[in-house]
């Protein structure tokens, strides 16, 4: 068992996933667990995620030298910056946020000497929420983004990658800016708009949502709050991808209104094409 | 065992579920399928879906107690008005075509006396093909809509609800063109929307699709030509339904433009309430 301790800010699903495979594989002497209120945090005591948690976040992180912020990307920067006056020299942080630049942005140059700081993200979890849900194997075969810059110290780097291999997951490295416009595309205007399908459909409707429906709106069920911190954290990006949809929207509109069969097939097979080339 | 045979027009896999979940209960002396492909047909024999099979519409229907149509949308007509010639009086004709209106207007008046039509759709299926995935369970706990009209023979109906009764189904009833405009909202636009996120990433993001990106595109696999021909056959609904999308879309875009978080917010929580009222 390794020596160190770590500290997770935010227990929820994704952090307490991350408490509970640290203990499973014996990667930490101490996970303590940082948050705001004591009954979640004492499920993910119960549930075998954290050793211990503190309800402040200066007491949490003082002996931690890995710390992962699993917060709301709208607090996690600010977070980070408190939470660093009071951790000792050499520890490291990294995060698991949905959005990199901003928070990446907001850290350069703001941190005390030796405390150091290497922005991730896990492309891991589900529509589901709190500690209760926490599963070790949520990790293994992920990819986790890591996004360094010209300022991240090489050091951190090793050790956040390392961190999140030690879970299982693989590790790919983009830049922050890239990272945004990437996840734009995959996940934040997915969400977007499965969001949008799902509002659509009125009460007398809804008995007829069948497979197909379920699977292209399940991430609607995700939080309404972290979602709209993710979209506007991204706002850029996404409405870039928004604006390439609604141009498609369009193209197939007209096709549709001029019964242009050739265009809708060519498109359709395009589309299934690219589906048919990512894992199911 | 029923003494009545049944005849299966177009064996994939909602046509070989059928025939399958006929014979695992005892539903028909005899199944019969009707296709193009010698060796699709031989496999569906093989797996247990039909009994036997013919290349000929006319033969296999000849004897047909009951014959279900599981065709593309925009063949059933067609095959039914050919296909009606041939049977005997009394026969029940039904069909898993995906649109309504068109196919239900195009056979009312049009076929020989004591041959009754009654449209069926059954809520069931997936992005697979081929009777190799046919599945005796299908339709075990799911929706079939018919959708009979004044002309509608009531005890042909109410053969037909029985016949996917007997399968493990629930049977609603909707007229035609309502059952149009709920599948334009609940199953077309999402395929459409599907197929425009996953045409969306370009090769250098794919490896960032993760598991919401994989469920929100899933039934972007579907047939490409199956899937233009419904497009073609439910276009109006269809359209109606994009742009009721398209607007939608177009206020979240302003929303976020003018980082209206409250908009956003309240827009994100109103369609988890949404999803979260339809079974998962």
């Amino acid at each position: 068992m390794s020596s160190r301790t770590i500290c997770i800010v935010g227990v929820g699903l994704i952090g307490g996933s991350i408490g509970a495979a640290v203990r499973a594989h014996g990667l930490a002497q101490r996970v303590i667990g940082v948050g705001r209120r004591r009954e979640s945090l004492q499920r993910a005591v119960e549930v075998g995620a954290i050793d211990s948690f503190s309800l402040e976040l200066s007491e949490g992180v003082r002996q931690a030298d890995l710390t992962i912020f699993c917060t709301p990307v709208d607090r996690i920067a600010e977070q980070i910056k408190q939470a660093a006056r009071h951790m000792k020299a050499g520890s490291v942080i990294t995060d698991a946020g949905s959005t990199k630049a901003n928070i990446v942005e907001a850290l350069e140059g703001e941190l005390p000497e030796r405390v150091y700081f290497v922005g991730s993200h896990p492309l891991a979890g589900s529509e589901k929420r709190g500690p209760e849900f926490a599963d070790a194997e949520l990790f293994r075969g992920r990819l986790v983004v890591v996004t360094p810059t010209e300022e991240t110290n090489s050091d951190a780097l090793q050790l956040v990658s390392d961190f999140w291999r030690s879970l299982g997951a693989e590790v790919h490295e983009l830049d922050p800016t890239t990272h945004d416009r990437a996840l734009a595309t995959t996940s934040h205007l997915p969400h977007l708009v499965a969001s949008a399908l799902a509002g659509l459909v009125p009460m007398s409707f809804r008995p007829f949502c069948a497979t197909g429906f379920r699977d292209t709106t399940r991430v609607a069920s995700g939080d309404p709050e972290l979602w709209t911190a993710i979209f506007r954290h991204n706002r850029e990006a996404l409405l870039g991808a928004l604006g390439r949809l609604t141009d498609t929207l369009h193209e197939v509109s007209v096709a549709l209104e001029t019964d242009d069969t050739e265009t809708i097939l060519t498109w359709l097979n395009r589309a299934k094409r690219a589906r048919d080339s990512i894992q199911s």
